[in-house]
């Protein structure tokens, strides 16, 4: 059988499971799904809407330990698991006593996305673009980054026997420079800060249709897989929401994506609706959502960043008002924290639980501890932090403080005495 | 209520679930549960025992997602998940079509351990070896290590609020060393080879009988725990064992319980008994069980490492001999590569499946293509090949090999050029 298939872009017939329409974030205008982003009557941006129908606990806990055991609640075709991919998720929750102690708090959980593909969510937003991407007729992946999106791009196209162009600034890590090439798609670093990476990615997005630029215009599917961060957590906490969660904020999206899922979750009585509390993260030098939450605003004003956080030096965040809206609505606070306490966070986190993040994970704990000592992270509240990226790509933020406790010959006495020291 | 309790090391009550007593691998000797290694009778290595009962696929599958679901073939209390640990497991087995293709094999399989804690499957000995370690009444966790059990066992040592004593040598890969030292325990670092560090281990371990050396006096449950491996690929392969398994040898332990968890599975009615190949892989500048291999011997003539794959450069193999035992027995081979062969073993794991392994990995993907050319590993079985450890650790090996297509200025036209060459 032959047929003859119109320009995939222009279909109306896209199978991505429940996604009904794309609606507007500002004005509420709905179109069809297609590889759209903006609003034609505002230029706002775009966010998938969905018909449910029905979606019972039972089904989800039948489905692969990956996202997609929730593939009833993204936007992507139900033979998503069908295509290869990097099958992202089902990382670890784990009760943190030691860090509840340290910072004073009764109740705590690490959400330990290092434990993804890539060691970062955005395996979770990548699988989600792709599988889009796939059904709306894309072949080549592509994506502006601040280093652990390009991981993730490259690999997921990799699997996937895709093409992808990934653009990163030329300052990046060398962890993420050099894990973004190993998969041999097109990496090309830019000089220049991420925002500027992002400008050009905005160019070429609009003169080459058949690139799927994750997060430009394929970002209204790419967003919604940072839902399952959410959607895990709170399956993994036996079916019920938390009280209060610390999420980093780059772009903002991760952010206001968890605080929906929640929400979904609630509204599908797939939990009880309980109050929660979304709290943001940032880096002091660069906390454009942080500066605008405390001063009272509604908009953002760009900055030019400066921090070793890198993955999450954006100066200019697209969901950085949506950002603002789930903190205000949901009574939480957004805070910032200088680089020497990113750095402290790490050591903390790694020293109490174990785990070793990348600055990102630095930011959350440091400004979970800063929330406590300020009295607007309740300590007697349940609280988790996403630990959302891995310490082995920022491994010079630990600069020369640490190391081994001495370095000695092959002997046993030799040993004895450097632990005496 | 108080007791007066008697030295752990002499009970005879420990609660190490199913485990029934230690016997010697030489001469059958049987002794009772303790922190012992070699048998008392003949100085032969000892091995856990057990009674298993009835062990059923339901009670596992309602397990937690960790190694813990196999807590009932482990020698661990029924209580283990109760105490803090990494909850290592449950990491990814891909269907690797793309690699297939790439080096002409009918099915092949990626067991990716990269996802674990602290990204090797060295978290999963680890956690089996705490656990054990605190039944048996020690508080101090130790190792020589060749770098990823480093890692594993100052991450678990962390969470689980014990103090460790980590020793490395010195040579080792500053990711391995930085991740070591970041849980803030006790790093040492010793000028020598691996062997070296292995002796003055052994030496530390007689000397401090409240040390538990994870791979020297707790060595006979450490090993157990890489059972997990093999009970995770046969249950995600749906129960059932594959025909073909590629295991990187460094001591030779993880390919011998890699046999013993599917003769376990096998005999425990939890899978058909078909039979399966079991081969391993070394990297040729320290191929000791390679060589004996395929000279046809028994035992394994100890060499002095030379190779770029540092976890596997182990000269004097402890499990060398059983290792060949288990290949003989099931029919497999092994094969060594170089390390330009390591390299490109690497990438094209990364260019294929989006994985990109550490050096070990090279050496498994690497061996793999050899033993296909040769004609030892069979195109049409499936086959499974074994990651067990994380390319971020080993970045130094991609050399100037990998690295971004171009580096340009802030523009679309700049890209769009470089895209072009
Ligand atoms: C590790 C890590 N955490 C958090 C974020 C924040 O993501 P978002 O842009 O959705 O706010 C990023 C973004 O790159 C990241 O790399
Ligand atoms: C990544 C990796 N793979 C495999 C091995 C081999 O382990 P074994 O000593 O059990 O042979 C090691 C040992 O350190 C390792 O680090
Ligand atoms: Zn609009
Ligand atoms: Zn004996």
């Amino acid at each position: 059988m032959t047929a003859v298939s119109s320009a995939p872009s222009t279909s109306t017939s896209f199978d991505l499971g429940p996604a009904r329409a794309l609606s507007c974030r500002e004005c509420g205008h709905e179109t069809p799904l297609a590889p759209e982003y903006a609003c034609q009557e505002c230029f706002g941006p775009l966010e998938v809407a969905y018909d449910f129908g029905r979606v019972r606990r039972e089904d989800i806990e039948a489905g692969p330990r990956s996202i997609w055991r929730y593939k009833g609640l993204l936007p992507v075709p139900s033979t998503v698991s069908a295509h290869p991919n990097t099958e992202p998720g089902g990382t670890r929750l784990i009760q943190a006593d030691n860090l509840a102690k340290a910072l004073g708090v009764r109740k705590l959980w690490v959400k330990d996305d290092t434990g993804n593909p890539t060691h970062s969510f955005k395996d979770r937003v990548v699988g989600v673009a792709l599988a889009a991407a796939r059904e709306l007729g894309f072949r080549v992946l592509a994506c502006p980054s601040t280093g652990n999106l390009a991981n993730a791009v490259a690999a997921a196209a990799a699997r996937a026997g895709w093409q992808s162009v990934v653009l990163v600034p030329s300052s990046l890590e060398r962890a993420k420079i050099l894990m973004s090439a190993v998969y041999d798609g097109s990496l090309i670093t830019i000089d220049g800060t991420y925002d500027d990476v992002n400008r050009v990615a905005q160019e070429l997005a609009a003169e080459n249709e058949d690139w799927a630029f994750v997060n430009v215009n394929v970002r209204p599917y790419y967003a919604e897989g940072s839902k399952t961060l959410g959607y895990e957590v709170a399956e993994q906490l036996g079916w019920r929401l938390p009280e209060q969660i610390v999420i980093p904020i780059a772009s903002g999206s991760q952010l206001t994506k968890v605080d929906k899922a929640f929400r979904e979750f609630g509204s599908l009585g797939l939990v009880d609706e309980t109050p929660y509390r979304v709290f943001g993260a940032q880096a002091t030098g660069c906390s454009p959502v942080s500066t605008a939450f405390k001063a009272g605003h509604d908009t953002v004003v760009p900055v030019r960043p400066d921090t070793i956080a890198r993955s999450l030096a954006i100066g200019a965040p697209a969901d950085g008002p949506y950002a603002l809206d789930s903190v205000r609505r949901t009574g939480g606070a957004i805070e910032d924290v200088t680089d020497e306490e990113v750095v402290e966070g790490i050591r903390l986190l790694a020293r109490t639980e174990g785990v070793f993040a990348e600055t990102a994970g630095g930011v959350t704990v440091a400004t979970a501890k800063k929330l406590i000592e300020s009295g607007k992270l309740d300590p007697d509240a349940e609280t988790v932090l996403l630990i959302t990226g891995d310490g082995l790509k920022t491994l010079d933020a630990l600069g020369d403080r640490v190391g081994p406790r001495a370095t000695v010959a092959a002997s046993a006495d030799a040993v004895i005495n450097a632990l005496k020291d």
